[in-house]
C-alpha cells in the first residue's frame, strides 16, 4: 500500500451514494488539501500523508457542501471551508489516539503507534494550524471567529471528558454536555459554515446549525455504542477504549441507572478491573437492561429532531441528501 | 503553593526593569488572561492555572507592547494580542514538554509529569484554540492571518526539528532555518502585530518584525547553549534534553565541523550512547573548540542586526527598553 493523500472515495458506498450532489466539490476539498499541505520536507510529508489517510466518513466537509447546495449552490469558500473543517477534524482524531492509547484507525496503524506520541502531537497541531491559515485566508471574520469557538468547544468537550474518567457517577445530562461540546459543535459549524457562504438567512444559518448538532449528538451515542458492541474489523478501529479509558457512555450510564442494586455493583466491579475481557463481561448485562436499545432510541430522538430543523429549507437533491445522512448516522456498522 | 493564573511579575528582575514602560498593559494582559481562561468546570480550570504558570518571561507580550508603545502608543488590541502571543507560547511550551520527555519548568514539574500527556495535549490545544478565539473577537483578518501563518511555521520547525533528530551531519544553514521557524517566528509576530494597532507604516511593521525574527534567533541559540551549558537549579528547568532527544544544536554542529577527525568520532560516539552523563563527556570537547563563544558570537551577530532594525525609530523609552532587552537575551542565565 503506497500512502497517498487521496481520499476522493470515502469509506462507505453508503456514503458515495449520499455525497453524489456533492462529488466533484469533494473532490476539489481533497484537491486543495492535498496542495495545500504538500511540503518540501520530506519526514513532513510522509507524516502529513499518513495522517490524512485516517480520516473516512468526510461527513464535516459533506455537510459544508450540501448545506450550501440546499442553500443554492457553492462558491469558492465552501471549498476552503469544508477542507479546514476535515483538517481540523482529522487534527483532533490523530490528538485523540493519543488519548485512547488507540493502536488502529481506519484499518492502518495510527500515527502514534507508527511513530510515537511526539509525533502525533505535532502533525495534530501542523493540521489545526493550517486548518486557521485556510480559514483566515478566505478573508472572513466571522468564519475565523466560528471555527475558533467551535474547536476550543471541542477542546472543552474533551477535557471534560478526561475530568470525568474513573467517575462511575456521570449522569446522562453531563454525557450529553460533553458529546454535545466534543463531537457535535463540529457537526453544527460545518453546517453553519456552509449556509453562511450560501447566504443562507440568520435563520436559516441558526437551524442547519442546530441540524448539525442534532445529528453530530446522535453520531456520538452511535459511536459509542459500537465501541462497546461493534466488531473491530468491521469498524476498522481499536474499540473498548473507553472501558479501557473508565469513560462512561449512554449504554453504561443507562445501565447503571436502572440496573437492581446487586447487578449494579457486579457491573461496578467489571468496569474497576483491569484487562481486555470487560467489553465481554458487561455484554450480558448491557443486554439484559436493553442498554442498546436505549441508547439507538435516544440517537433517534435527535435524528428526529435532526430532520424537523430541515422543514423550511426549499427542495432539492441536497436536502434529500442531508434527510439521507440521518438514517446512514444511526444504522451504520462502521 | 497554592496554584494562580497570576503571572504580573516576570521571573527575574531584569526584565521587570525593561518591562517598566508598560508594566500596566502587562497586568492587563495577565487579567485578561485570567478572565478568558476562568471556568466552570474545575478539572479544566485546575489544569488551566497551572499550566498558565509554566511559562515566565513573557517576553513576547512585552514585544507586542514595546512595539505599540514605540510607535506611539498602545490601544485595547494590544492588551488582547499580548494575551493572544502568551496564550500561543504557553500551548506550546506544554506540547514541547511533552515531546522533550521534559520533567521540570521553571521549578515546576511539568504538566506531562504532574498529569499526564493526555492531559498536556489536551490542555495545549485547549489554549492555542482560546488564543485564536481571542484572535478573532479583535475582528483584524490580517491578524487572523498573521498569527495563523506564524504558528503554522512555528508547527514546521518543530516537525522539521523532530525528522533532524539523530542526523549528526545536520548544518548551520539547516539548524539556523529550524529555529528562525520554531522560536524567531513568534518573535517576530509579537512584534509585527504591535506595531501594525499602533498604526505603524507597512515599512515599519516589516522592521520591527525582522527585529524580532534576528532577537528570537539570538534567544533560541543562547537557549541552546543554555541546555548543554547551564545550570538546572538557576535555569529552573530540564537540561540536557537535547542530547537525550539526539537534537543537534549549535554548539555541537560547530564542534563537529571543526574537530580533528579523531575527536571527532570521539564526540559522536559520546553522542550515540545512552545514559545522563554526556553533558559532562562533551564538556571538554565543546570548550577545547570553543563552541560556547562561537554560538554567543552568531547570536551577537543577530543582536547587533536587530539593533539595526530599530534604527529609524523615533527616540523613545520604549525603544531604549527593546534595544536593551537585546542585550538581556544574550546575557541571561535563565
Amino acid at each position: 500500500m503506497s500512502p497517498t493523500l487521496s481520499r476522493a472515495e470515502p469509506a462507505s458506498p453508503a456514503l458515495r451514494d449520499l455525497y453524489a450532489p456533492v462529488a466533484e466539490e469533494m473532490r476539489q476539498v481533497d484537491e486543495l488539501m492535498r496542495s495545500a499541505l504538500r511540503s518540501e520536507h520530506s519526514y513532513i510529508d510522509e507524516l502529513v500523508r499518513y495522517g490524512c489517510m485516517l480520516g473516512g466518513k468526510r461527513l464535516r466537509p459533506a455537510l459544508v457542501l450540501l448545506c450550501g447546495k440546499a442553500l443554492g449552490g457553492t462558491v469558492p469558500a465552501h471549498i476552503t471551508m469544508a477542507a479546514v473543517m476535515e483538517l481540523v477534524h482529522t487534527a483532533s482524531l490523530i490528538h485523540d489516539d493519543i488519548l485512547d492509547d488507540a493502536a488502529t484507525r481506519r484499518h492502518l496503524a495510527t500515527v502514534n503507534s507508527r511513530w510515537d506520541n511526539k509525533a502525533s502531537v505535532l502533525l495534530g497541531d501542523y493540521l489545526f494550524t493550517h486548518a486557521f491559515c485556510l480559514a483566515a485566508a478566505i478573508g472572513s471574520v466571522w468564519a475565523c471567529q466560528e471555527i475558533a469557538r467551535s474547536i476550543n468547544l471541542v477542546c472543552e468537550g474533551e477535557l471534560r471528558q478526561k475530568g470525568a474518567r474513573g467517575d462511575y457517577h456521570l449522569n446522562e445530562t453531563s454525557y450529553m454536555e460533553i458529546i454535545s461540546a466534543k463531537t457535535a459543535t463540529l457537526y453544527a459549524c460545518s453546517c453553519a459554515l456552509g449556509a453562511h457562504f450560501a447566504g443562507g438567512t440568520t435563520e436559516q444559518v441558526k437551524q442547519l446549525s442546530l441540524y448539525g448538532q442534532d445529528l453530530g449528538i446522535a453520531f456520538q451515542i452511535v459511536d459509542d455504542v459500537l465501541d462497546l458492541a461493534g466488531d473491530e474489523a468491521t469498524v476498522g478501529k481499536s474499540l473498548g477504549t473507553d472501558l479501557e479509558q473508565q469513560k462512561l457512555t449512554l449504554p453504561l450510564i443507562h445501565l447503571l441507572s436502572v440496573a437492581e442494586p446487586a447487578q449494579r455493583r457486579e457491573v461496578l466491579d467489571i468496569l474497576q478491573c483491569a484487562g481486555n475481557h470487560r467489553r465481554q463481561a458487561l455484554s450480558p448485562y448491557l443486554e439484559r437492561y436493553d442498554a442498546f436499545s436505549y441508547s439507538y432510541a435516544v440517537a433517534r430522538q435527535y435524528i428526529q429532531s435532526a430532520i424537523r430543523r430541515l422543514d423550511r429549507l426549499p427542495p432539492s437533491v441536497a436536502l434529500q441528501q442531508l434527510q439521507a445522512i440521518t438514517e446512514f448516522v444511526v444504522t451504520r456498522s462502521v
